[in-house]
């Protein structure tokens, strides 16, 4: 049985170190202890044996190399086997049974310079592979990373095995966080932390992890909410996606599109895209894909919205909007979603996001859309939940439904909700576009019935197409196929 | 200037070693290489120098430690700075300007074994240690981890800073998947890539990270969809979300309830569900919260469902359900889900999940419902998408709407969907849910219209709050408050 036991402190964080050290002496350890950590020991009077006397190795590089040594490493990664222990009696190692560690703050730096040098420095080396290294034999090497548990760890010297596993998952769970800091930083992805003071919902806590610059508020006090956040993503989606020269705008409320408008003057396209539903648009976030002109902005402060976004604004226009106390006006800067993710109950879906442009096909009619509009409708389509279904006139959504189980029901509603608002528009030619296949044949009947001048584009690939296409040719329905799904739940 | 180069070579994986070596040494660097990979090396007849030669150490403690010594850490950590240049020559060590390291397999150790030991043991802590110096000091030293990352370096053997910098993130990247790997199996979150054809829609690669065991497919020979699988997180969702002991039956279509009950006996509780909309429900996704008794599975077949899902099932029931060969029969272990991560175009939004239970307070009427009723309904409401509206009767789902873009929209579609299909429901008492308040008195007046028993239950906290108040007082219709908001985007 080992009477002594020993060991290693390499901290940054000094904070509590008098207090476990003490601890340490008052239960016999022998301390073994690096640089800075060794002189704050001496300064508070804890007797330990610098590192560099046992490996006979002195710190080189200013600090990058002081713990990379065998005589350490493998002390820590000896387990209690007969064979490992007269190892390191012959190469005169010693075990440590505990390691303090913690590491050189880069979350920190990397919000507080924009030095390369400085924040490369920062990258810890050593320290990461002595908690890694404890991790992995934590059985007999204990590590704590954090100088909260020094109390926990004074109270409650860990021995089972569930005790000490606690303290390598909290160091593996916090080294990893660092990780994913650090490759952030090298992908130019440099995440911050965007404070949010709840979730969907107050009883929810919640944070965002937000890419530093991506988006800038120019004016209006309060921070966005995480359902801003969510429906500022349903916005930019539509308006950004294109490049299309032409001024497009979307307003969005509860994640879904409920005014989006296509055309050559900004202030028409959002008076278009408001004329859509206007009652939905009262408290939701407009997206344009040009920067704002001042008459766009005098026709906006007429209506309550959270949330403006755009690529820029002029200066008038931005003097204008300012007015409004509560309105946040965000400059938004281009962006290509790649991947998205999304937790289950059972773990993490991962998808590449629907980027694909879709083609148009005809199956029966003459296709009126040019594809800048038909990419445009597919955008607005894309981001209603699924069952969608979106009706648009010459430019513009006027009518939509989707988070409905049945896409007959959607249909239904859809067409409801444009009757009984858009009256004035019914001898118009109008554009409905599904989402997904019409599985049977009782929709295109409903549309059929409404006797309104609509074209139909929705995908195909249902085992009743044939009747479907039968149906749309028999009763002279302008019908078109998109080339892909595009399902969002 | 220096003449000549030095490359340290460390894999696991020797896979197209041979390329990279005569490469190198046509290139007249210097190889220095560690155990496994000297042994092949020679094989292969490259001159090298095992790396103990160099550093005076031999390898200890079964290859848990070989290069972590100072004399290799000094070599790639010292940048060409003359402080770093004449410190080495002090010391005797030399700079490595390439490292070619792979590590340990752990996510495939973890994929075919159970042994802790085993699994330990495949933690890699050198290499690991020697890719992060690399990637610290990638300006000076190269590090190459990907076997099909040696015919580019080969071509293009990388000269400008970002050159460099592209195998450093790669190198980054990769060593933070494997932390991450390391971290979820000592959380015991040990997840598993759950193959997918594709994602929402078929141009959509798509993965899932499924924890391990948490469900298990009994019979149905496809695998499940990325669709499935996020329709079962809301139908399970539900049907787990309580401890009743009372028999919970829900149907999801599209990642909404169309169908759920609750009640005394398994096989009406799924009539109960199925009768809320059974269009919908047909490719529909069905939980149980209690083993599926042989009378359910015998009705369960007399409809196409996609996926069952409950914590067991009879033999008998199994054997029922067997049958049908594109059945899914999946057991789902109780769960809780914590925290919930989803993208959005600037980065991620994390929150706690809802799991608060609502609490009930009476405003104008004499509460109907208990406590497992109300809990019930809530959970149901909880996942329709917003602005969400619910229709119940005394034990089960008779319509429902989500995912308008404004209230009035979606209590009117649930009210239109409820008259239309459950007209002999007329007479008896409703209970009407919303997830948020009514912002205007016009969905009460629609409900007042409407002549029906209903009591509703929702949020408070409008402006409008008081005229809300007045109005269902006036007009004596039951109203309770739901103590919490329940978003669902």
């Amino acid at each position: 049985m080992k009477k002594y036991k020993n060991a290693l402190i390499s901290v940054f964080d000094k904070n509590k170190l008098d207090q476990i050290a003490h601890y340490l002496i008052k239960k016999k350890y022998t301390i073994y202890s690096t640089g800075g950590s060794s002189q704050y020991l001496k300064k508070i009077h804890v007797p330990h044996i610098e590192i560099t006397k046992y490996t006979k190795q002195k710190e080189i590089l200013g600090g990058r190399v002081k713990t990379l040594h065998p005589k350490i490493f493998g002390g820590i990664l000896a387990t209690n086997s007969k064979n490992h222990q007269s190892e390191l009696n012959k190469e005169k190692i010693i075990n440590f049974d505990l390691i303090i560690v913690n590491l050189y703050p880069f979350e920190e730096t990397i919000k507080n310079s924009t030095k390369k040098d400085e924040i490369i420095e920062m990258i810890d080396i050593g320290g990461h592979s002595l908690i890694r290294a404890a991790v992995k034999n934590y059985l007999k090497t204990t590590v704590i990373i954090d100088p909260l548990d020094y109390s926990n760890f004074i109270k409650n010297s860990p021995k089972t095995d569930s005790a000490k596993k606690k303290y390598a998952i909290k160091a593996m769970e916090q080294i990893t966080k660092y990780d994913i800091a650090i490759t952030n930083w090298f992908q130019g992805n440099e995440n911050e932390i965007y404070p949010l003071r709840y979730g969907e919902n107050p009883q929810q806590k919640a944070n965002a992890l937000i890419r530093k610059n991506i988006f800038k508020q120019l004016c209006g006090e309060k921070k966005l909410s995480y359902n801003n956040l969510l429906d500022l993503d349903a916005a930019v989606s539509i308006s950004y996606s294109t490049n299309s020269k032409k001024h497009i705008c979307t307003i969005v409320k509860h994640n879904t599109p409920c005014g989006a408008s296509i055309g050559n003057s900004q202030a028409k396209s959002y008076e278009n895209a408001l004329d859509g539903d206007p009652i939905s648009a009262f408290g939701g976030i407009v997206a344009f894909n040009k920067r704002v002109s001042t008459l766009t902005a005098k026709k906006l402060i007429g209506n309550y919205y959270e949330v403006i976004a755009a690529p820029d604004y002029d200066i008038e226009a931005l003097n204008i909007l300012k007015k409004k106390k509560n309105l946040r006006v965000l400059k938004v800067k281009k962006f290509k979603t790649r991947i998205e993710q999304r937790s289950i109950f059972a773990g993490t879906l991962i998808q590449d996001a629907n980027n694909k442009k879709s083609k148009v096909k005809k199956i029966f009619g003459v296709n009126k859309l040019n594809i800048e509009k038909f990419e445009f409708f597919i955008n607005v389509l894309k981001n209603i939940k699924s069952n969608a279904i979106a009706l648009f006139d010459q430019s513009s959504l006027i009518s939509q439904s989707g988070g409905q189980t049945s896409r007959v029901d959607s249909l239904e509603n859809c067409l409801y909700k444009f009757k009984i608002r858009q009256k004035k528009k019914k001898k118009t030619r109008l554009f409905l576009f599904s989402d997904a296949f019409f599985p049977f044949i009782d929709s295109l009947k409903l549309i059929k019935n409404e006797k309104l001048n609509i074209d139909v584009y929705a995908p195909v690939g249902s085992k009743n197409d044939p009747h479907i296409i039968n149906f749309v040719k028999e009763n002279k329905i302008n019908f078109f196929e998109i080339s892909d799904r595009h399902f969002k739940h």
